[in-house]
């Protein structure tokens, strides 16, 4: 089987200066064969969350043995770790920050590296950007076929955030929240569709969030064309997202990450 | 001859969140050798016109058996049917929406199929993201060898607008439109530069619209140094559009698509 | 050794429009086993100091014989050459405008070549896109393997500008200047890291720039965690750089590009 040589790439670097094209540059020349796939470049600024949640949301569509390079790094210069994390039949090279949690959520095993070998990074480490001295020829040695034993030692202690998990609540309602917020302003909910299926309820389901209840629950978008109606859907990601037509749900409900969204259960009667 | 298995995107996604890399990473995941062009993902939310606009004026560059991805659905979920278009020794896979007009008029064969065999699509085909789920798995097939007529039944009543064509008016003047406006604000209008060459007119030629009278015609912008001026050039889609130098000819004219260019010829006395 | 096929593409075209894909287009037409790498797209409309700059902090990394296009090219049109660049084992090909001054000033072998030869170019050869009609094919046909002497006469008198050095100034001080603000708004002065390491200068250097005095000389982000307090830190382009934390320093200094940054040294008594 031969190899791929799919390498992705997530930061946020924006995509107007030469970061990006020096991390690819950096790549072709250590692997010219590599083929770089960009992810996105634009994950908020240092925002680990907002880049563990895109990541998540995409990685596991890509073939065996991508290699997905994820650079946002708050540290970067610090005492964290560079790591490769094998999971899934994939591989992540990046800071040991927390960015990989979705997948540690996900992936039955996974193994993680704390790449110390410095035969491995392009010299001198530049203490402001090691995501084209450290990451990028990580990923490209391991694109040529570089055993990830090879690059460090195996840890046990790698950071990971817990992901926040729907939880009942006093009143009888199950306290959730709000996860992620895409760049329309839907609201991604941590109500999984596999959890929760208004269709086989036994009576009405609704969501509270922001001082609003949202009762309409849609299966697509052509569905809703009441303009201001706020209205839950089946995320492509895997959860309910709140939605509202042509419009910016976020906006609406004056929406943050971490936000609750109560979920509640009435009777039809 | 090898398949350069080359697939462009072109789509309303934005390049910020998982969607543009989830329909990559289904493309990768079925033919790892495909390789994944980016036309813009910039397109207006749910603009089927620009949409149109733009993969019409590149499209036709590309070599002989690309297969191009475009996906700017505001129907997804509901019954408007994915297609597969043949046209120009190309493939076109997207929506049934009059996203591929200015395929239909520009090519002399035109062949289109109702993507129907579920056996082609991802599962379970979410709602929301036909994207990933229905047009990205269907190009990728393409991509391997799939042939077009596997993919579904041959089917005539396409949807497809008319593109908008100058027609004389009463008061001598033909009246034209403007059909798109690019970043710059340059504003193209849908008199061709092959119909209208001003330098073999009978007499002088100008374009009315906005308000305003443009009776420079140049033929690249170096010629152009007096801020303010509207001018009209021949651009580079096919089409004349009007400029301003170093600022926007949409702002100056107030201009917004469909609004009407009126094009007069004066006697030079 | 088989050819790699990379080229790689710096334009002020923006994503949003039809320019970069019909670019992209004319290189696979002519070559479908070109691999098209995005440096940016996002240069200032027309400036070509900055694009000269982003070329110039990255082009280095990319591996022998790739080919960088470049078009930020406000004399479309006019008298001004296509030009091919051989330097550094690398290929340029652009307009003859100056936006290969750092390849210029980096390189110690440089041949540059008036294109010339039409039968390497696309026709007709439109007066406002050049970029499609000149340098991508010139670029394509140079990556199947076309000599570049070839495309047309080689030239001496090709435009360079100086790029700015620090000088001592009357009182002492060394002047320099800002010749970039990335998108954070990270100021990038002309100090090289080579040539000024504050941690072997005999006495503390201080800069002053905007009317502000910055003591800070940090080697990496997590060392500064003061909010406001400017500091100096070796950016990853070869210069010394003026940051602020989680912040612009260009907007606290009201900066632009060519404003003056001043070097002392004060001896710690």
């Amino acid at each position: 089987m031969e190899p791929h040589g799919l390498i992705t790439l997530l930061t946020d670097f924006g995509e107007a200066d030469y970061f990006v094209p020096a991390v690819k540059g950096v790549l072709f020349s250590i692997n010219p064969a590599a083929r770089a796939i960009d992810l996105t470049h634009h994950i908020p600024a240092q925002d680990i969350e907002a880049a563990a949640f895109t990541l998540g949301a995409c990685y596991h569509h890509f073939p065996a043995r991508t290699i997905h390079l994820a650079v946002v790094d708050p540290g970067v210069g610090s005492a964290r770790r560079p790591i490769v994390v094998v999971a899934g039949e994939q591989y992540f090279v990046g800071p040991d920050n927390g960015l990989f949690s979705y997948v540690y959520a996900r992936e039955q095993e996974v193994r993680v590296f704390h790449a110390t070998r410095e035969e491995y990074f392009r010299h001198p480490v530049s203490a402001t950007f090691q995501g084209r001295d450290v990451f990028a020829p990580v990923a490209a040695h391991l694109s040529l076929g570089l055993d990830v034993e090879a690059v460090g030692t195996e840890i046990e202690d790698y950071i990971r955030f817990d992901l926040p998990q729907p939880s009942a609540s006093a009143n009888g309602r199950i306290a959730g929240q709000i996860i992620h917020i895409d760049r329309f302003g839907n609201c991604v909910t941590n109500f999984t569709t596999g959890e929760l299926n208004p269709h086989q309820a036994p009576s009405s389901p609704r969501l509270i969030c922001g001082g609003r209840e949202i009762t309409h629950f849609v299966t697509h978008f052509a569905e809703v064309q009441q303009p201001d109606e706020l209205f839950a859907y089946p995320g492509s990601a895997g959860y309910w997202e709140i939605g509202v037509w042509r419009n910016s749900a976020a906006d609406c409900l004056n929406a943050q990450r971490g936000m609750e969204v109560s979920l509640e259960f009435k009777s039809q009667d």
